[in-house]
């Protein structure tokens, strides 16, 4: 084994080594490690021994920035700003029924902010946006980027999966990390989603950094690192970015799983559903129609995301999104076209009392099991499983009423994920005397009009 | 990048994780870690990734011991069994002007101990005793184990360089950590050097654990750290292993480079030669007789080693070593049959006093820039080249007086190396009030009479 860049100034075993021991790197020397292994100059043995030293020494906003840059720059950056509109995104770093993508985009294209979303899809316990809006019946989420921006003139916003021009360092990245124990890093993951969303030609980025046991981040101090990461990272190249810390402590709405989330976002943008998924979108709506300069205040990008609830233009705004990606509208009118499962089994309660808590990565896990999500990449979703919850912390329960109901295809699944779902509620005899809140903290441009 | 592993049990990235996050690794782990790299089936990526790790986070003795033997057994270990003699070998980890192994070897065979030696090349500022041998016409490192062992049977000693059925983990290890950053780590380089040593079959070891500024481990406490890795690996292991602490703040005896090391190495052999050099050996010998049970104590050790060099017998063993390795032993009577440079240059000292200190790295730095050592190991080595001390620490010179006589052949290279050579110099008007012992300590077995 030689090391391959012998001839060259720049030796990654160079970089390695200053990393492993502690010392910060120039943004040269990151930009060639990511150029060269971006390449292929540089083998995927050199680069995850880089990534181990950097998980291990942590990396300063400086490195993390230039990290950031170098793969954003390893591939193409839209540039859409023939668009008149102020262009705005959201990333959530994934949970249990966070389905507020689907919301989201068509709500503040109504509100005459541009949405240009490329989104993921699910992976472990939690879902992906992709993989929600495949669950309508032709909807198109591989795009090629000229289409994408038609889409996206047309309707104010577009949703579609990350494409092989965009931020190919990452991709790269990404495979090499998870199959060396290197994805849990705050560094190296604000670097991989921050270079994709910089990617979309954007102004302006609200982030959704989830916390609690259906999260990544269990703990808030970990979620809120990450994202006063995110924002500087943002901030340090030029993008006005918020960091939301919400709550992932249970999941979000009632419904989880593809076509089932489909049915609760329809839901929402008619102005019902659970309380805590629209009170959510609309807080978000709020910050990026303010960033997005539709509104002067998030209070103010609030009511008038709520006001394009009632008056339809946002359900309306979502069925043209429908229509241009080539999926069947008619779905939105009866939910009943979107796929179904065979079967349906109850979680009944094993006693009476109130809900104190829920194991939420479990409900995650159970959907997973159902077949709705994946164990790994290469695995495929059945859109029609999932769980519909009709009890949630706080709420009193009688014994053997249900705390659940599982839909299912394949009958094997269906006993394990009743028993998960089952064990992952605690119960008290007492109402929880102090509620988590929805929204724990803001970090970024706070009290700042723009 | 998928987990070339999926289908197995065992998970490499569930084992890097693990490390990762600083958890103790079972000996099974390991085992399968280090089975699956040799055989192919865990690709480089995830082996670097798990060594950063292992650099980084440390390793526990039982771990450190799980390595060497998971190393040991990838390859062939010899069955020396059928002689009779105990077989002792020594190990140092290098520095410059270290030529101990080719006066160890005949002498410790000389008095009844086999000395079954399989040793490396020089690499960066340290020589390596292949190299040293190699500098006899004739003289062969790369035997086959069937004559290897021929060799030893007739002689009680033999001298070869690794072969491929040897610790294959090991090389394929090494390769990865040359190019990946992963070489300086107490528990990873224990387990090479002691998978490699425990193969040869010995019963016992004596390491010499170099410190100073001509040693890998510059302070004593990381040397002391190392030593005792290794010792109680080895014991773990069940073998007989002590460490002796020795000084390398400046070189080693007077010559340094190959074919003037051998030089030196016939005239220890011969009762003359520096003295330290004559000390060091003695002691080491007195060690590796005392395990081999042909002395009570290491003082009785090394008084019978002594009587080997003033009877001859140890240089007529190495006379029989060169020949039966294919050498031509009339360079014992004759060294101007060793290669010889074609011209010479001295090193004249800049003032008069009292020689306070010696950069002994760069000493050995000027050993390879005249072409003697390897600054790649796909270099090949000058045997002709070299430097003659002739002033140590301690000693007094007067202005103009030669420091030392560079042996060159290319002159581009002398003029570097002479100024290397001047600089790596301190001076003081006194002399020196405290002298650096030659052996800092022992660690192991000590006082115990085997």
């Amino acid at each position: 084994m030689s090391d391959q860049n012998a001839s060259q100034n720049f030796r990654a075993v160079d970089v390695i080594r200053k990393k492993r021991d502690g010392v910060e790197l120039t943004g040269g020397e990151i930009e060639a490690l990511v150029n060269a292994y971006t390449k292929g100059d540089v083998p995927d043995y050199q680069v995850s021994a880089w990534l181990m030293a950097a998980v291990l020494r942590g990396m300063t906003r400086a490195e993390t920035a230039a990290l950031t840059d170098a793969m954003l720059h390893s591939g193409e950056v839209l540039d859409l700003s023939s668009l008149a509109a102020k262009k705005v995104d959201k990333h959530s770093t994934g949970g249990v029924g966070d389905k507020t993508s689907l919301v989201l985009a068509p709500l503040v294209a109504a509100a005459g902010v541009a949405v240009p979303m490329i989104s993921g899809r699910g992976l472990g316990h939690t879902g992906g946006t992709l993989d929600k809006l495949e669950a309508i019946p032709g909807f198109n989420v591989n795009l090629p980027v000229a289409r994408f921006r038609r889409v996206l003139e047309a309707c104010g916003c577009a949703m579609i999966g990350q494409t092989a021009e965009i931020a190919p360092a990452d991709r790269k990245l990404y495979a090499l990390r998870d199959v060396t124990g290197t994805v849990e890093s705050p560094y190296l993951i604000c670097a991989s989603i921050m270079s994709k969303k910089l990617a979309e030609g954007i102004d302006a980025l609200v982030l959704d950094v989830k916390t609690g046991s259906g999260a990544f981040m269990k703990s808030e101090q970990d979620a809120a690192f990450l994202a006063e990461l995110m924002v500087e990272t943002g901030e340090r190249m030029g993008k006005h970015v918020v960091a939301l810390i919400t709550d992932m402590d249970q999941p979000l709405g009632n419904m989880i799983g593809n076509a089932l989330e489909v049915i609760e976002v329809i839901d929402i943008l008619r102005g019902d559903g659970p309380e805590d998924l629209r009170e959510l979108c609309l807080h978000l709506a709020g910050w990026m129609l303010q960033l997005g300069g539709a509104s002067k205040t998030v209070a103010e990008g609030k009511q008038i995301s709520s006001d394009l609830i009632s008056s339809g233009k946002a359900l309306e705004r979502f069925r043209m999104l429908i229509e241009l990606q080539g999926g069947d509208p008619s779905v939105i009118d009866a939910p009943k076209k979107l796929p179904q499962a065979a079967h349906k089994l109850e979680v009944t309660s094993p006693k009476s009392g109130y809900i104190s808590g829920m194991q939420c990565e479990q409900i995650g896990v159970a959907g997973v099991i159902l077949g709705g999500g994946r164990e790994r990449k290469e695995d495929s979703v059945d859109p029609a499983v999932g769980i519909i919850l009709h009890k949630k912390v706080g709420d009193h329960v009688q014994k053997g009423e249900p705390l659940a109901t599982v839909h299912y295809n394949a009958s094997a699944s269906a006993g394990r994920a009743q028993q998960l779902i089952a064990e992952s509620y605690t119960f008290s005899e007492t109402p929880p005397v102090k509620k988590r809140p929805l929204i724990h903290r803001v970090i970024g441009r706070v009290g700042e009009k723009d």
